[in-house]
């Protein structure tokens, strides 16, 4: 049996149904074919994060008082989601370079932030010491079965809602999200991750055979920064993702202004990566599904 | 038989499907209710504006060579779109003061864009005289059964994807929008109207039983900034409107705000009108319905 189950991803949306919102799917044309976008950016929380993080908190043995996380942003603001459904608690530890915005939402969600470390492996040591020292739950960004079952609802929402789709495009940091997705769609549409030039996290890691470091240097990093993959992650992509493909910084933010001039549709650069290769003729598909999975950067009217 | 019926309304829903998009719900809770958003913001052109335009230039009785159209901009957005379905070129008049980013998104279009006079009656006047040199037909805004018809499909799609709504907010500007969802939905959930203070147009017809000018001054001019309603677009809401409300400039901002902070919506601040009048308490309903109308404005990634 996986670790994670489609049936583990049906529980999932049932336990969270009334903790986050159901995204809609807007079909728009773009550079020329005919797209499905799944705004996910849409999600409370500005991301898919507050999925997983609060199927995992729901899925505690007992109902915390604080809970503890280490992310580049969105999953910690998931996990304030999160806690504040449960009524704990939530502090979390993020980069020196976390993007103000960032930091904002996370004061904002009334979470106490510790900022710490120059990236997300550094957060993440020191968010372990922390959770020992208060003796609270650490809830790990990807590699944790119930936040993958939990952003794997995203998949079931995409089959339910665009059931003529043949290909699920998916931006990929640590993995969590698409080894989510990849569950809930096995046997149906392919799979296929997306990741920056600079942070080919799960690309090295299939080519390697185990999770592998990369060096970081991309406009999404805040998003999709983890210089590695976890076994867990890594075992369920092997199974359920079709391929995974590369894009530059500037075809991310290329895609990202596209969004916003024929959408009205304003995401954080990692939200554009899915259509990024789409529009750099990457993957080819008849009926292409993109998630756009964040929007946790900085808009100002004028 | 009334001057527009539903069933012109659902013949329009077939003329216009290729041509237009078909826009998502969000259910989100915002101001501490369950609202049901209507994401029209992203509409092919910004706003919902591309229906009525589609409709109206699929209704010629001949296929033109080109259109002519007065608007504070988002109508002649949706007039060079509705061209550029029938290959048709597109002459629009708008007042000097219209937005840069509606001027830049109409050019981006392949509008002919005159400028002409301080606000929209001006410019009607201009392009009624350009219409006639060029031996082209004009598009009205809103006093046009056939634009009305085509807005009233933004009404078909609420009913059918949110059957449970109770009530339906929309902003008014000339009297479009709401003649059209009006119209649409009659019998069914509450058609309720708001208006910034800055440009009762609607109110002020009610009240006075006829088409009334008022003084047009708010920051949603552009959008909403007609001086007055026509009498078609009277007689409709006389018939299908439940009421209209006045929402404050001050709330409009703060709407458009929550849109962005809450669930990464962002519109222009007429797009917001409807939602504040529902968190200033201005309208009670079980289930509302809010139509975000319009993004024309220019938001930057920071």
């Amino acid at each position: 049996m996986p670790p994670v189950t489609r049936a583990d991803v049906e529980a999932a949306a049932l336990r969270i149904a009334l903790h986050v919102r159901r995204t809609p799917l807007l079909a728009a044309d773009l550079g020329g074919r005919t797209v499905c976008l799944k705004l996910e950016h849409l999600q409370v929380t500005g991301s898919f994060k507050a999925r997983g993080a609060t199927n995992a908190v729901l899925r505690l043995d007992r109902r915390p008082a604080a809970v503890v996380a280490a992310s580049g942003g969105n999953h910690a603001l998931g996990v304030a989601h999160a806690a504040a459904v449960v009524g704990a608690t939530a502090t979390v530890v993020v980069p020196e370079s976390v993007p103000d915005e960032k930091a904002r939402r996370l004061a904002a969600a009334g979470a106490t932030v510790v900022r710490h470390g120059g990236e997300y492996a550094e957060a993440e040591a020191h968010a372990r010491h922390l959770a020992e020292q208060m003796a609270a739950p650490f809830l790990h960004p990807f590699a944790d079965p119930d936040v993958i079952a939990g952003q794997g609802t995203v998949g079931l929402e995409i089959a339910a809602d665009a059931p003529e789709c043949d290909a699920v495009l998916v931006a990929v940091g640590g993995g969590g999200l698409i080894a989510g997705i990849g569950t809930a769609l096995e046997g149906g549409p392919r799979v296929v991750g997306v990741e920056p030039e600079g942070a080919p996290t799960l690309a090295a890691a299939l080519e390697a055979g185990a999770p592998t470091e990369v060096p970081v240097h991309s406009v999404t990093a805040s998003a999709l920064g983890a210089r590695s993959t976890a076994p867990l992650n890594l075992a369920i992509a092997q199974r359920t993702v079709d391929r995974v493909v590369l894009v530059t910084d500037e075809a991310v933010l290329a895609a990202r202004d596209l969004l916003w001039e024929e959408c009205r549709i304003a995401v954080e650069p990692a939200g554009a990566v899915g259509l990024a290769a789409l529009l750099e003729g990457a993957v080819e598909a008849a009926a292409p599904c993109v998630v756009l999975c964040g929007a946790n950067s900085e808009w100002v009217p004028r």
